[in-house]
């Protein structure tokens, strides 16, 4: 068994966003050690303004004026039923023809009931599908353009469109049966697999993992409507609790008082450059005169391809990341998006920005190849690297996001420690992307001194003993979900690790 | 030989826009059966408004304002470079590199030059390339939307990119080798061809006229930036009078008082269901309150399919239906538009109405399933017919032109004549395209009879003593561009018409 690191030398592009000389020079941007996150970090936390702490006791903090961002199509949508109408909706939804739900559309129903497609309020009808397959973007009815790169449908057989028949609402079951919402004013039309993967992934060669899993399996057709979501969207998997809604983060945001908020996506494990790159994002805003800029680190928790890391481990992970003061446990939030993933690149790229907008985030921090995968048939990547964040600074309806586009962080050679990348010495950085890391048996001990891995080993070794955060590629390690199974822990320089 | 007419019994949709009682009832839409278009339209037309036909000699025309739609962006381009400059700019391209064009490549050339996309100055350049791939819009300076849905680029081969190297200027030359413009400022990215296909056509199935012609053979970068064309486009096909720029048809669209202009694009022969519409529609503007509605006939003259009819062919019908006053002469105005065929249905048919507003139209008549034609490797449509004019109608930077969508006309069996279609009555209606006919030759006298082809047949016959206008499929006579050759002649059927 012979792996070998696996770096990208590609010569990087890197895009600095403007700077203004800092207005608040003696700000405090130490990073507390205290773990505060394991379990849920909103209980959990007791947060004051660092301005405001301790120096007079008893006297309340005064109150700084939050001004988030303003949700796509401006309120926030909430489907789901008031708990006085359950009942009488559910015996309605049991009289209604229904449609059988799979597990990554109940993770749509999730989506859409608590806003994060705002303003959709249901399974797109045609026209909403049309606008988002061919402009990425809806026109509201007051003219305005709001974002809206994938689209959000519910997919039926013929059979079950013969069953609803002429009925104009349906009854939504969940994979055991359990109804779980009402789709009102029902339109049903033609699901064109071939035309919706060709525009939303800009190929159709098999293997993606979305198509395969969600859209070959699903029927001919597409119904849309409206969504009244009979009770909250619960996982009962122990991550409940880190599955805030937009309305549920936007109060967070609020009451501690943020000026500013800045989301990081991920599906990976934190590693050394994420958090360099979060902390300097934060000096940043500091710098340029924001007074309390809260960190968004939102990983996604929906459908995630098999030799991705697994949520709970990844949870974990993040976890112990704030635990170690790695990342400031005061000035970040750590929550689920339930979006399911894509892999759809500069597509995707936007719909997961547009989805913070609605959470509150009026900054999102872009990186190399955005929802990118390896091509599925050809040898290189589905996606120009840098196609994701160019997109998505030009996306319709994304104007006033501000993208921070990722500097390129590498590990220096030299300094032995993360650093951004600097082209005039380019050779002495070492590039590695979370997602795709093949190790060298032989290389792995100076991996583990120069701490590239630092963070992923040490967590995980702590929390299971194996050595489930090396993310390897799935050709080394097939069918375990990209991690080191047991069975590989007899390699000795890998046990000697964990 | 058994052929069978091919019919679109497919129950149609149709839409209508929205009427207001005339305010000019006594208002006169005679046709004129007088012939002025055989040679050049423009200079052959002597057009006096018809209020002032000749009540008083010699008075002078009041002046009606005419309120022609702005060109996309303001105002209209005009890339070629003036005549005094010319040996200048030809001397300074010949000492740049060269770029060798194809003859499609000639074409957008042209289309480029003379306003037709834009406010675009050039080819592609990555940002425009990108935003029209993924969004099927650019977004200029000052924040204004315009259509841009297909990547209008120039393709170039890695030997060409070498020997280009770091000159910031390329001379293009035409497929003979003569110099036909400066490219200025450029910029050489990838031709990702997979996802640029997948995109603009929804599917990356073989067999794509303009992906196998165009595409599949170019290079793999592409180069942007802005056009200087050393001289106009000509064709010296003798039909070069036909091509008249977006700033020619303004000038004369004005000269002709027009208050409206209703653009109708083809790139087949004009049957009686098409003279039916275009006739209904400017009865229509005349109802909704327009004085001097002029139809631009706007027949497509680049690139098309081997089985499309010749544009030769189809400007004498169009001509000859001109002749015998089946359309307007006074109102109408025949010209080719130049861009190349892309069949790209609802991504296409943007392009086809965004290019006629720089030609001063700001009614777009849209049909069944335009740009669209059969999937090349299944046995159905590539696009739902209703998409086209669906996506027309919510496009971004399209929301000044008023988008009329066809009301499908049909041969009425009842009444033996071309009539829109009456769902309650849908048995009475036969349903038949310009653009896939087969003859069944037992019943092709049945067809003459009822003057279903009436225009085509006799139009040709006139013109060519052969059948040359009778559509029919490929798969029939193939290698014909889609006419009946001569060899064909001797089924007697056929030869009667003649």
């Amino acid at each position: 068994m012979s792996l070998t690191i696996k770096s990208h030398f590609a010569y990087p592009t890197y895009l600095s966003f403007t700077t203004k000389p800092s207005r608040f020079t003696g700000y405090n941007t130490k990073i507390r050690p205290n773990s505060i996150y394991h379990f849920n970090p909103l209980k959990l936390t007791y947060y004051q303004p660092k301005k405001m702490q301790a120096p007079v006791q008893y006297s309340p903090a005064p109150v700084i004026k939050s001004s988030l961002i303003e949700p796509d199509g401006g309120a926030l949508v909430d489907l789901v039923v008031p708990e006085g109408e359950r009942g009488a909706k559910t015996i309605e939804a049991e009289s209604l023809p229904k449609v059988r739900l799979t597990k990554i559309d109940v993770e749509w129903v999730h989506v859409i009931s608590e806003g994060w497609a705002n303003p959709l309020k249901g399974f797109m009808r045609e026209d909403e599908y049309l606008q988002s397959l061919h402009f990425n973007s809806l026109r509201l009815k007051d003219g305005s353009i709001v974002n809206m790169s994938l689209p959000i449908v519910l997919a039926i057989d013929d059979e079950t469109k013969e069953r609803i028949g002429s009925s104009s609402h349906v009854g939504l079951a969940g994979p055991d049966g359990d109804l779980i919402a009402i789709l009102r004013s029902i339109e049903i039309y033609k699901h064109n697999k071939e035309e919706r993967i060709a525009r939303t992934w800009g190929t159709t060669a098999p293997g993606l993992p979305y198509v395969e899993e969600v859209i070959i399996p699903a029927g001919n057709c597409l119904i849309g409507g409206d969504l009244e979501v009979l009770k909250p969207v619960k996982y009962n998997d122990g991550l409940d609790h880190y599955r805030l809604s937009p309305k549920q983060l936007r109060k967070e945001f609020d009451r501690r008082n943020a000026d500013a908020v800045f989301a990081f996506q991920l599906r990976n494990p934190v590693h050394n450059g994420h958090a360099l790159l979060m902390n300097d994002t934060r000096r940043r805003l500091l710098e340029m005169g924001f007074k309390n800029p809260i960190l968004l680190l939102h990983p996604l928790g929906g459908f995630t391809k098999a030799d991705d890391v697994p949520l709970d481990v990844r949870m974990e992970q993040h976890s112990k990341v704030l635990e170690d003061g790695v990342l400031d446990p005061e000035t970040t939030i750590v929550a689920i998006f339930p979006s399911p993933m894509h892999y759809a690149g500069p597509t995707e790229v936007q719909w997961h920005a547009k989805a913070r907008i609605n959470a509150g985030a009026n900054f999102y921090i872009v990186g190399r190849d955005p929802a990118g995968m390896g091509h599925p048939t050809e040898k290189r990547d589905l996606y120009d690297p840098d196609h994701g964040k160019k997109v998505l600074s030009m996306a319709p309806g994304l104007e006033k996001l501000n993208i921070l586009p990722f500097r390129v962080a590498a590990y220096d050679m030299v300094a032995k420690k993360m650093a951004f990348f600097d082209p005039s010495r380019a050779k002495d950085f070492l590039f590695i992307s979370g997602t795709k890391v093949t190790l060298d048996f032989s290389r792995i001990w100076w991996c583990f001194e120069a701490s590239f891995f630092c963070n992923n080993l040490k967590y995980c070794a702590a929390l299971h003993v194996k050595l489930k955060m090396l993310v390897i590629e799935s050709s080394i390690v097939k069918g375990t979900r990209g991690t080191l199974a047991p069975r590989t822990l007899k390699v000795p320089a890998i046990k000697a690790l964990a």
